[in-house]
């Protein structure tokens, strides 16, 4: 893409993220400056950014424009307050937490590389006791109060970590691509929902990478988008990628799918994933399951496209995955007028949740797991 | 329903059909009168009436509206006109035919009775020649130049029977929701989608009626009602009507269905029909073929009600249904603002078929089919 999806503007300590506003897509294509963590909170909270992986890279860089300006004699509780809010943006999401995981482990090197460099900075002036720069928080636990290098260095370390997961990604999109591919035969015709593309990623995306991949190959291929009620990503930003991409793309209504499938038009389903449990049980945008149970009825092959850190092996199945509900008036009044009754009752979850039973196989970085079961899963993780 | 989806206003010569412009729903109440026969078609054609009987009544209605100023001296003619343009309306909707059939037997009967008085008039008058009010049409149809008198008669005849199909629509609308409620027990959720309610209809509905027959049983029911892309009929129509009979109403996008099915909120379905084929196979809104896939998977019993006027029997099965396909901006462009890029490949069928190898039963007036084969619709039909 012309425009990244994210990107970082400037330096470290001053810098800010910049991302493409999802939600003007596809009328307008314009860039939202991140320079708070309230911005980046709420760009994450109101899907101007979106797609796991994209909110990942998003909260990795959160983290950096939150801690910028902060003081230096209470950085980690800063620090803990800012990790802390950006995973309040979207609770259900796990690669936010895979991101906001990696910079807290990358917080506690830095912190340490911080403590050892004032302690050797220390041990050569003994007039200053060598534990002015540690001191113990109420929790226990050791905590640095910061020179302004010192904080420089540890900013730098915490910058350093996003700007690894973001460009990790996109390496991530370009081996589900390749691996992915291969199940798309030349002629074929492909049906996908929601946005799992480079808007969703760094780059290139997971579901959308594959069909990517595969026109790159010189496969001649096609696309049926879901729409994607209530936010429409599939008619606003899958469109619009394989427009730009000059995929031959067909958009439809999520409640025409049973009937494209049905005329022989859909040779397979890809779609991506928010968070897949250990015995392979996929959450992703809702209509997903729906879509899926139409694909078995059919005979037609389901595949989940993700980076093998969708996986939460601390989750069993399924069962265990909460669903994020979402406001009522995303259904009611989206799009500038209301469409149903004042006062009616909503429900608006924005995952399902589709049983690996459903799920042909899933396309990581590292291979394609089928068949789904709790030792292949290991395997590819563990490669 | 305090104002009447449908209702004539005035005398037969010179009154009009006033229809509750559907579009509007639910944000405004408001009542179209049609004085032309072009109101009428546009009317049906841009769904501001809408549901298989309500269709057929307006048509109707229509074509008493397109002959009050017809030309005595080529009546037929323009009888003719009127039907066909009529039955252009809507192309796919049977009702649209079987109502236009019912007019043109009526039309028959309505010229020879005109016929029989005019020759006995003439009769009483052997100064006038006895076949001064026949004419042979081009196509060797005896044809009748109508007195003003007699045109009067023809058309209290043609509003006659279209007064006869809207009143028997109302009397229908009752049985099937007291054939039907028998499906229902106290407590149950269903799930329905589009509108096939009062709106759709003289009055009550037919999935609907079944829903208002139980509430008035005395059984506690709630309903979840599919939003209906692209053009949302569930969201303004049938929230609508439920709220409005204070039925236990809960609004989801098409897409959830499935999902509210897997957490075993619904004990059935029911939805309405645009067309069902001799044996079964049903045509109705988009979207209610995947809601049958969902219940069979998920073991949830799955209805259909319609009057036996929506039974062709001259189509064998579903392959033999027309599908209706729309315009591309009621998907990208029905909110009030573009949600889709320029220029994107739509593909927007109005109607999907479901097999009848994923429907329970069949309610209708005469009473419930189940199982569904060609002896029990025949045996219902002609009842």
């Amino acid at each position: 893409m012309s425009v990244e999806t994210l990107s970082w503007v400037g330096d470290v300590s001053d810098g800010f993220l910049r991302l493409i506003d999802q939600t003007l897509l596809p009328l307008e294509l314009c860039t939202l400056d991140c320079r708070d963590v309230e911005t980046v909170w709420d760009a994450i909270k109101r899907l101007r950014v979106r797609g796991a992986p994209a909110i990942g890279i998003a909260a990795a860089y959160g983290v950096v424009v939150g801690l910028q300006r902060a003081d230096t004699d209470s950085f980690d509780a800063q620090f803990e307050k800012v990790v802390q809010y950006l995973a309040s943006s979207r609770p259900t999401a796990v690669n936010l937490f895979w991101a906001i995981d990696r910079m807290k482990d990358r917080f506690k090197i830095a912190k340490k590389n911080a403590a050892n460099a004032a302690n050797s900075s220390n041990s050569s002036n003994p007039a200053q006791p060598k534990t002015d720069s540690l001191e113990c928080s109420r929790h226990g636990e050791l905590k640095i109060k910061l020179s302004p290098a010192q904080k420089a260095d540890v900013l730098a370390e915490l910058f350093a970590e996003a700007k690894t997961i973001h460009d990790e990604d996109r390496g991530i999109c370009r081996a589900i691509g390749h691996h992915g591919q291969s199940i798309i035969k030349d002629g074929d015709t492909f049906i996908t929902h929601c946005n799992a593309g480079g808007l969703a990623t760094a780059d290139y995306g997971t579901a959308l990478a594959v069909f990517f991949a595969a026109a790159e190959s010189g496969k001649k291929i096609a696309v049926y988008a879901d729409e994607t009620r209530p936010l429409l990503q599939g008619a606003r930003l899958t469109a619009w990628e394989l427009m730009q991409r000059k995929i031959d793309v067909t958009l439809i209504c999520d409640s025409m799918a049973a009937l494209v499938m049905r005329q022989g038009k859909i040779n397979g389903a890809i779609v991506g994933a928010d968070r897949i449990a250990a015995n392979g049980d996929t959450a992703n945008k809702i209509g997903t399951y729906g879509l899926a149970i139409s694909a078995k009825a059919h005979g037609i092959p389901f595949y989940v496209a993700a980076p093998v850190s969708t996986f939460d092996l601390t989750i069993n199945d399924g069962s265990g995955i909460p669903i994020e509900e979402r406001d009522a008036d995303e259904i009611c009044n989206g799009f500038g007028k209301r469409t149903a009754p004042e006062g009616v009752a909503v429900y608006n979850p924005a995952f399902d949740v589709t049983p690996a039973s459903l799920i042909t196989g899933i396309i990581t970085e590292k291979g394609i797991i089928n068949p789904i079961n709790k030792e292949n899963i290991s395997k590819i993780i563990t490669k």
